[in-house]
């Protein structure tokens, strides 16, 4: 059973710290293990990436290749079957009608003084979009990573998934040609984000790399951050539902474990005003574990970090999402918008008792990529805004420049930079030659 | 004088690449102190921080307080020239007026499945801004990170400025004041963004901390990126001109110089498509560096890092500006528009010679805090956007659940996800018994 908090109880702030603070994840220390593989690439290309290969997935490539090829792609493709391919392909077009309309619109104006000023947004070259093998090999995250750098315009977007022991899931694949990817390596860990970062014979570097990955992944994304772009290093998945008593039990327990047996550092949470439902969800959440397939992972994450909190009234429940900041908020309460309204920080909102969290996984449009442990504060879910980039222009005209030119030269020789102010004193003069 | 590069010669590609990666800056490894110094600031708070000032800066604050108190900005301001005072003000309100068409848009719509989706933006709560002390302390940065911040809607904007044996600058006062900030504290080093991070007794914490510094600021910033969100960590300035023959020289060279005198480490070059051209640019450099304030620092710039490249036609320059992908760059053509369209990477860009790069340092509008060492290949300037986040909505009907479940749960049961398809199934059955 979780620990059960009340905010009427005078322990609770403590109790509730403990919650949030909870460190659910101890990564390894793999740094000094990376910064080698990551050298050992840089030096030598693809034979480094082909011993790691060989070394880590058992797997020899010197004659197979890095790529898969077109026949290869075409072959693993075959063995979906077609529900599971059309389940991917109404995810596909779900998720791109959503992200279609995040691109952001280029603008351009004179302001009063006769500055043109604007900026545009261009696309990223090239990405890298890193997917996990084995266990993690999830069709639905090469979705959700490909698709918005598609519809940004990426021109070259490359995957690697590790195939240990030459295994590969064929919905990965099939996800991958569906979203448009250009090209698929067969290489994972360490090795294959100092490839995508620095280049090989056979790989060509890209710009920005996404995805998720253990903790060698993670710490190789974090060493060729500068050198590329990187996305958010994603934490433990969470889930914070806001219920009231008019929901049906069962459903919610669902919900929370649907979190909970992603990962046992997973954390899911159940704020209620109604103490008697909190612990009939938890009653729920029990019977399911007794034949979840993932009982024991998701047992242990609600047994070491779930909790139910029991709160006065919602405007209490909303303050307290707020701290919680959480990934995925689902809000099956009578009037979830209004609710809503009152959260200011969470990477997803989910509104009413019909919009289980795991349609945001898969079908729902909005990216399933999210902010965690607590970033939700200052930061934002994966989007079509992680791939493009933004130019600022500026233009004057020379009356422009005679307005607001002196304000400029005065900064800058308040900031002792004389090379600043002339380079606008010597226009202004020829201006004034005239 | 700099390297002078002709696309024509057999040498080109090598020497254009040495260009590209010359290593500019070499920072000293401080990152085990800076360890000590967080630890310490999150252990002891005030106390730690207290000693720290007093070691760093020879400051004693323990009777002062670390806060500037408003008699004290008061005080400052009114030394601030009515002239420097006038200048600031334009160059607020212009960069105000330029970021606030940067605020993005709330979306809502319902898809032909019945599903209502969308997203809303909503700041950053608490937002902390670093000011470097002594010779890098420049009002134009206090107003470039703060004015977008409180755009954006931050409600509590705090700043951290060393003053080294209590010497601070006014206008750094005046420029918080007139950007609306809320809290000044006379700290700095890596123990302001510990404060600024975790909070002491006298500073609460904040959610997202912005604003350059040397190499102690830059290794705590990345030390506590995860508890709170950075800006990105920003190199030594560039410039790339491109400028056909029918320029003034000297302009050029005084553009070419502004990057120069911030840092021995910045880099700037020039392109153009008439070698003669460059010559006279390269001598009209040699000319100013005779007389400038700050030669020293823009002569070692120009002779370590400068070149002048020419090229062909103004295509390639537009090819080899995108291989650049510099902070500024500076069109002076013909035909600036036309050549900034074939252009792809850049931070910002400067169209025709009555734009001087220093106009956007200043008073332009665009943010002068911006993507360098090649990054702007995958991201972007200071803006709005550094101080909001999106969050993604979904809220289903029964029907529309209806339409979209059944991928979902496919999709999980693929993924070996029970519990996500049973949250699906669960509602689809209850659906399904009416």
């Amino acid at each position: 059973m979780p620990v059960f908090l009340d905010t009427t109880q005078p322990d609770f702030e403590a109790q509730f710290a403990a919650v949030l603070s909870a460190k659910r994840e101890d990564s390894p220390d793999v740094d000094d293990i990376v910064a080698g593989i990551i050298a050992d690439v840089r030096a030598r290309g693809d034979a480094a990436v082909l011993e790691l290969t060989a070394k880590f997935d058992r797997l020899d490539l010197a004659t197979d290749g890095l790529a898969f090829t077109p026949a290869e792609i075409e072959a693993e493709c075959a063995k979906v079957s077609p529900e599971d391919r059309a389940a991917l392909e109404t995810a596909a077009q779900r998720i791109r009608a959503y992200h279609v309309r995040q691109m952001p619109e280029d603008a351009q104006w004179t302001d009063p003084d006769g500055a043109t000023l604007g900026w545009r947004w261009t696309p990223v070259s090239a990405a890298g979009l890193y997917v996990p093998g084995g266990l993690a090999s999830y069709p639905s995250s090469v979705l959700m990573n490909a698709i918005p750098a598609k519809v940004a315009g990426v021109q070259r977007l490359a995957i690697t998934v590790p195939t240990p022991d030459g295994v590969i899931n064929p919905l990965v694949l099939l996800a991958a040609r569906i979203a448009g990817v250009d090209e698929i390596y067969r290489i994972g860990g360490a090795q294959a984000i100092a490839a995508l970062a620095y280049g090989t014979q056979t790989i060509a570097p890209v710009d920005k790399i996404t995805g998720p990955g253990n903790a060698f992944v993670a710490a190789a994304k974090r060493r060729v951050f500068g050198k590329v772009g990187i996305d958010m290093i994603a934490g433990p998945s969470e889930i914070l539902v806001i219920a009231d008593a008019e929901n049906d039990p069962d459903w919610i327990a669902l919900d929370l474990m649907s979190q909970a047996e992603h990962d046992e550092s997973a954390q899911s949470l159940l704020i209620t005003d109604d103490a008697a439902f909190g612990q009939r969800v938890a009653q729920a959440v029990e019977a399911r574990l007794q034949t979840l397939e993932r009982r024991d992972i998701a047992g242990a994450s609600w047994r070491d970090y779930g909790a139910v909190i029991v709160v006065r009234d919602l405007d209490e429940a909303a303050a307290l999402s707020d701290r919680i900041a959480p990934e995925h908020l689902e809000l099956c309460v009578a009037d979830p918008e209004a609710l809503a309204e009152k959260t200011n920080h969470a990477g997803a909102i989910f509104l009413g008792q019909w919009t289980p969290e795991a349609i945001g996984d898969y079908v729902g449009g909005p990216n399933h990529v999210l902010p965690t442990a607590r970033s939700a504060r200052f930061s934002s879910g994966l989007s079509v805004m992680d791939f493009i980039k933004r130019t600022t222009i500026a233009k004057m005209t020379p009356a422009a420049l005679r307005v607001i030119g002196p304000a400029a030269e005065r900064l800058a020789q308040s900031e002792s930079l004389e090379a600043h102010g002339l380079s606008v004193t010597a226009r202004l003069n020829k201006l004034n030659e005239k």
